[in-house]
C-alpha cells in the first residue's frame, strides 16, 4: 500500500474486481463454493431441507389468502410502515401474533432478519452491554456488531458463562441474547436458567424464537411461551413469518413501551419497505390454521424424534431434536455436499450446512421434519439417507 | 456505573425496560413521535407519499401474478436462496433484471435493505476504503456501519470531496457509495463525475438506484444505464423492488464475479429467507410493463416536474426533481406533522419528513408523483397542498 496522497499506479477499470478472482479460487480449493439451483413448481422432491415445518406454504387456506391479499391491497405495501406501508392487514398480523404468543405487543418486519438488526440495535447501543450465546444466528450477530455495544459471545447453552459475563460488564444497561432453537442442531436454550441469570444481574433477555414459533409450546405458541416467558416485562422475542407459518417477514414481540420505542427508532423498521400484503396475509392465515388444528406442533415434533431415532439406529452421528431440526454429522465438506447430491438424486432434498454457515466448523446434513410427512415418506427418507451415506459418515 | 464485579443493586425484571420512558417523553417533548396508522384497502385518498411511482402495485397484471405466484409456488419459498428458496421465478426475475438495465447478472434478496447490507459488506472489509455521500439511505449506511472498512463520510454531491477521500485513504482498496437518486429531496448524484473519479483512483462505484429504477434512463431503465455505465466492470447497482415495481424485495446488479461473490458471502444473502413467490412474480410482471409502456418512466417525470412548478409559483421552497421525488420545505417538525394532517383530511396523502429520517434535520413534507395521476388529480393535490400550508412555509 502507498501512504496516503502519495502516487499509484491506476488499476484499469476491468480489474477493479481482480481480487474476488483469488477468493473465489480459495474457496473452490477448500470445497466450498456455492451455486444456486432453481426449483421448478412441480419437481416433486422430497423435501427435508426447507424450513416450512408445518406444511403450511401450500396450504389453500394460506396461499389463497396470500393470492387473495394480493389481488385486494395490491403486490407490494408501496412504502415504509410509517409512510404508507401500513395496512389494516399489517395491524391484524401484529394484534393476532402477540395473542397467540402472549405477549404485550408485536410489530412485525419485512424479514425475521430486519426483526433482530431492528431489536438488538435499538434496544442495546454504546452504553449498553451485550451477552450472547457463541451460536446466535447471523442476523443477530450483524444486529450486535451495528449497535456499538460492548459485546461478549459466551460458550453456547452455559447460563454460567452468561452470568460471568453479566457480573463482569463495565456497562449499567444489558442484553442477553440467544435463540430458543439454535438453528443449526436444532438444541433448545435454557431459557428458564437464563432468564433467572439476567434478573439476578438487571438485564433483558431477548430470545429468536425463529424455530420455536409454531413447533413448541402449547399448540406452537413457540419456545418462550413453554418456558413461562412470554408476557414477562423483561423479555422480548423475535420471530419469523418464513417458517412455521409458510410465508415472509419478521417481528418483534414484547411489551408495549418496547414496541413503540423501534417504532420510533430502529433504522430496519423505519428505513425498509413493509411486507408485502400477500406475505402478511398468508402469515395471518397459518396463524389461524395452528389455533384451528393445535396439534400441528406437536405432530411435526414427533416426526423429527422418529426421524432422530431412525438415523441413530442406522448408526449415524444425530442430534436428539428439541424441535423439528435434526442434524446429522458429516466427515467433511466435501462428504456432506455429495451426500446431499446423492439424496437429491434419488429424489430427497436435504440441507447441506458446512462452513462458513456453521459455527463450529462441522460440516452436516441438516434434515427438518414436517407435520405433514406420511409414513410411506419417512421411510423412503431414511432409507436414501442411510443407503447414500459416505462410509466415514457412521459413528 | 459500579466498577466491574462489585455488587449491584438489583432493578426489578418490570424497571428492566424503564430507561425507554425517558427516551419517549424526550421525543415527545421535541413533537418528534412516531406512531402506526393503518390504512384500509378502499380508503381511497390521493396517495403523493407512497414509492408506487408508476402506479403498478395494484395494476392488474402486476397483482395478478403474485396472485397467481402464491397458489402455484406457496405463499413463502420456504427457505435461504441456497436451500430451498431459489425458484425458476427467482431466477429469472435474475435474468431480466440483468437484462433490462444492461448488467451482466442480478442477485436478488429479500429487500433493498438486505441488498444494500450485502452488496457493501461484501465488497469491502477491514481491508478496504468506503467513501461515501453523507446522505446515502440508511441501508447503506448500515452497511458501512457492519463492513469494518475505513469509511469517510463527504459533502453531499460533490466528486471534489470523494475524489479528495480517495487520494487520501489509507486502504489499497476503495469502494464509492451513492445513491443515484436521493430518497428525501429526490436530487441526482453526479454519476458520470463520480465514476471518472472512480476511475482516477482504482475505486470501484457501488450505486443504490432504489429510486431511479422504472423513472429515469431509457424506458425506466434507471440513472446507471442513463449515465452509461450499467454494464461497466468496476460499477455495482442496487435496485429494490418496492418502488417502481410495486413489489417488494431488492437486487444487486454487476460483473458476473461480483454476483457470484455475494451468492458465497454476502451475509444478508446466505442467512435470509429468500423473497416470497408472489413478491417475485410481480416485480417480474412490472419489469414486463415497463418493457411493453416505456413512456411510463417519462410520465412520472413529467408529473414531479409539473408539481414542483406549481407549488413553486404558489411560493413554497420546493426542489426541482430528478426523478419522482419532490420536497417541500416546512417550517419545523411541528408544522410539517400538522401540514400533512390537514392535506389527509382533505384525502390528499402527503409523506411528511423530519429528525431523525432526514440527513440535515430540515423537516418537509416529501411528495412523490406517479405516472397515472390524472389533471383533476393534479389540480386537486396542489390546491389542497397550498390552502393546508402553514404561513411560514412560504419562501
Ligand atoms: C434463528 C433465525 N433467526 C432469524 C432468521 C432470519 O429470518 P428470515 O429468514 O425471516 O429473515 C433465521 C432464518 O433465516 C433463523 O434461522
Ligand atoms: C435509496 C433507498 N435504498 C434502499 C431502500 C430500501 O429498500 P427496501 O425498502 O426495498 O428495503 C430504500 C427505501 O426503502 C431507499 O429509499
Amino acid at each position: 500500500m502507498n501512504a496516503p496522497g502519495s502516487a499509484r499506479t491506476v488499476t484499469p477499470p476491468e480489474h477493479v474486481f481482480d481480487w474476488l478472482d483469488g477468493i473465489a479460487e480459495q474457496r473452490a480449493d477448500a470445497g466450498l463454493t456455492r451455486v444456486l439451483r432453481a426449483r421448478s413448481a412441480e419437481e416433486g422432491q422430497l423435501d427435508l431441507a426447507g424450513n416450512d415445518y408445518l406444511g403450511l406454504a401450500r396450504d389453500k387456506r394460506v396461499a389463497g389468502a396470500a393470492a387473495a391479499a394480493a389481488l385486494r391491497w395490491g403486490a407490494g405495501a408501496t412504502g415504509s410502515r410509517l409512510v404508507t406501508g401500513s395496512t389494516e392487514l399489517h395491524a391484524e398480523l401484529e394484534y393476532e401474533l402477540a395473542r397467540f404468543c402472549g405477549a404485550q405487543a408485536a410489530l412485525v418486519f419485512s424479514s425475521g432478519f430486519t426483526a433482530n438488526l431492528g431489536a438488538v440495535t435499538a434496544l442495546t447501543g454504546r452504553e449498553a452491554a451485550i451477552v450472547t450465546d457463541k451460536y446466535i444466528h447471523a442476523s443477530l450477530i450483524e444486529g450486535c456488531r451495528l449497535s456499538r455495544a460492548d459485546v461478549a459471545a459466551v460458550a453456547h447453552n452455559s447460563p454460567e458463562a452468561v452470568e460471568h459475563a453479566l457480573a463482569t460488564r463495565r456497562k449499567q444497561r444489558a442484553l442477553v441474547v440467544t435463540d430458543s432453537v439454535f438453528s443449526v442442531d436444532g438444541d433448545l436454550a435454557p431459557l428458564r436458567e437464563l432468564s433467572a441469570v439476567c434478573r439476578r444481574h438487571s438485564a433483558a433477555l431477548l430470545v429468536d424464537d425463529a424455530h420455536g414459533l409454531g413447533v413448541l409450546g402449547d399448540g406452537g405458541r413457540g419456545a418462550v411461551h413453554a418456558a413461562g416467558l412470554a408476557g414477562e416485562p423483561d423479555v422480548v422475542i423475535t420471530v419469523t413469518l418464513s417458517k412455521s407459518l409458510g410465508a415472509q417477514g419478521g417481528a418483534v414481540l414484547g411489551p408495549r413501551r418496547v414496541i413503540k420505542h423501534l417504532v420510533n427508532t430502529a433504522r430496519s423498521f423505519i428505513f425498509d419497505t413493509a411486507l408485502a400484503p400477500a406475505s402478511a396475509a398468508s402469515a395471518l392465515a397459518a396463524l389461524r390454521v395452528l389455533q384451528d388444528e393445535p396439534e400441528l406442533a406437536e405432530r411435526v415434533r414427533t416426526r423429527a424424534n422418529e426421524l432422530s431415532t431412525r438415523l441413530h439406529e442406522a448408526g449415524f452421528a444425530v442430534t436428539v431434536p428439541d424441535g423439528a431440526v435434526v442434524s446429522v454429522r458429516a466427515p467433511g465438506p466435501d462428504d456432506a455436499v455429495a451426500w446431499a447430491a446423492r439424496c437429491a438424486e434419488r429424489g430427497v432434498r436435504v440441507g447441506c450446512f458446512r462452513p462458513p454457515s456453521v459455527p463450529d466448523g462441522v460440516s452436516r446434513l441438516r434434515l427438518t421434519a414436517r407435520a405433514d410427512l406420511t409414513d410411506s415418506e419417512m421411510d423412503r427418507a431414511v432409507t436414501v439417507i442411510t443407503e447414500t451415506a459416505p462410509p466415514q459418515a457412521r459413528r
